[in-house]
């Protein structure tokens, strides 16, 4: 810790809205440390993580936190479009780079509302004591959320006039596509059932997925070690009672 | 319509996230058009709004969405810090501008956890159809949720090495605090009960309200009849059932 340029700031264990800025690190190939993967020790941990917040100058409402140099900012997406047009993965002109940020805003959108699916009643509360309440949020948001909101992304690609159907933005890929990628990951991973069903509606949204995990560094992170696998720790969970019933 | 500058689509009738965008346009003195309130005669109403939709080269998944010249962006945070960016409602620097976008983010953040009080099943579904969970949530939002948060804001105003407790962000006004302006307006609005009960704890942050309101623009447009007044029909509602019970 200390000599990496980026340091990351999330909790250990899960993938979740950490894992949307450590995409961006890894396709950028930032020389970046993962701090809660740390050991105590060395600094690392969840400790590491709690003690920064509410810190500092500017301190934070939640990880993931960003620590550059000096400067330590918040929020994921913000997080993101920092680091996505620091290092060139958005076109250079104002609206790509407002498109990007909208695209990437309405990505993290989905996510809350996935993760609101076993909360919807309280987030410091067990997924057991708001069982019903979730079944019936869970409905809803297999039934028309996650149809809408990938539909809007189908749309997205299909409206691109230089993208062939193929990008989100402009002439190649951009850096939303990575939280794009990471929310059908998730989205497959907690409702495996329901996003069989919904995914013949989104081919151009499935096949983009599909060429982000072939991309060499985010094929090399997916391999690694340091590549946390979803579990009902984080914001994707599969509980099978929040998923379709399996078709027959 | 056509000649303004900045063209706002959002729904007609409420403040709903619209009204983040509208304050940062009117404390700019910017030379904007609430399209959604022009007649549908003049090519405005939700007709407008509901037109503007998913179409263009880059469609956008909701409301609010400005369109400046041909470019069309959505995403009211976004939207937020780019006119706070544009009009100088922020300091130049780079940190500055990300640490505000931080703070927009997550006053967005609690805009969404307060509509969800209400609706904490599913978005489309009427409020007397999810009431059970909405009471459960509201009453989470109320002990917990609003506290953090605000605590949080609170923690910010004082850790503010330039602003002496008064300034979110450097040595004066910057466009995030509307947003903390009507956040704090809408918490009062939807939960007055449990607002007298938290403002003691969170007194920098009732504070910067009451200076955002005096400011001359916002408090010429809050006496206009373009400023739409809180309903329930929008994100703050105001539910008794939902709020603190009176205290005697």
């Amino acid at each position: 810790m200390g000599d990496a340029k980026f340091e990351l700031f999330y909790w250990p264990g899960i993938p979740g809205r950490g894992e949307f800025v450590r995409l961006v690190l890894e396709e950028a190939g930032a020389d970046w440390v993962d701090v809660g993967l740390l050991p105590e020790g060395k600094g690392g941990g969840a400790k590491a993580v709690m003690q920064l917040l509410g810190k500092g100058p500017v301190p934070a409402y939640a990880p993931p936190v960003l620590k550059v140099g000096d400067v330590v900012i918040s929020q994921a997406s913000n997080i993101c479009s920092y680091l996505g047009e620091r290092f060139g993965l958005v076109p250079q002109d104002e609206a790509s780079r407002l498109h990007a940020r909208q695209f990437q805003l309405t990505v993290a959108d989905v996510v809350a509302e996935a993760h609101d699916t076993h909360h919807p009643v309280a987030v410091m509360k067990y997924f057991e004591d708001q069982k019903d309440a979730a079944k019936q949020r869970a409905e809803d948001f297999r039934a028309t959320r996650i149809p809408k909101y990938l539909g809007y992304f189908e749309s997205v690609l299909k409206a691109n006039p230089h993208g062939g159907g193929t990008f989100l933005l402009g002439k190649d890929f951009s850096y939303p596509e990575l939280a794009l990628y990471q929310l059908v990951n998730g989205l497959r991973y907690a409702f495996p059932n329901a996003m069989r069903r919904i995914a013949p509606q989104v081919p151009g949204v499935m096949a983009l997925r599909q060429r982000i995990s072939e991309r060499p560094r985010i094929a090399a992170y997916a391999r690694s070690p340091r590549a946390q696998p979803f579990n009902e720790q984080g914001i994707f969970r599969h509980y099978p009672e929040l998923d379709d019933l399996k078709s027959a």
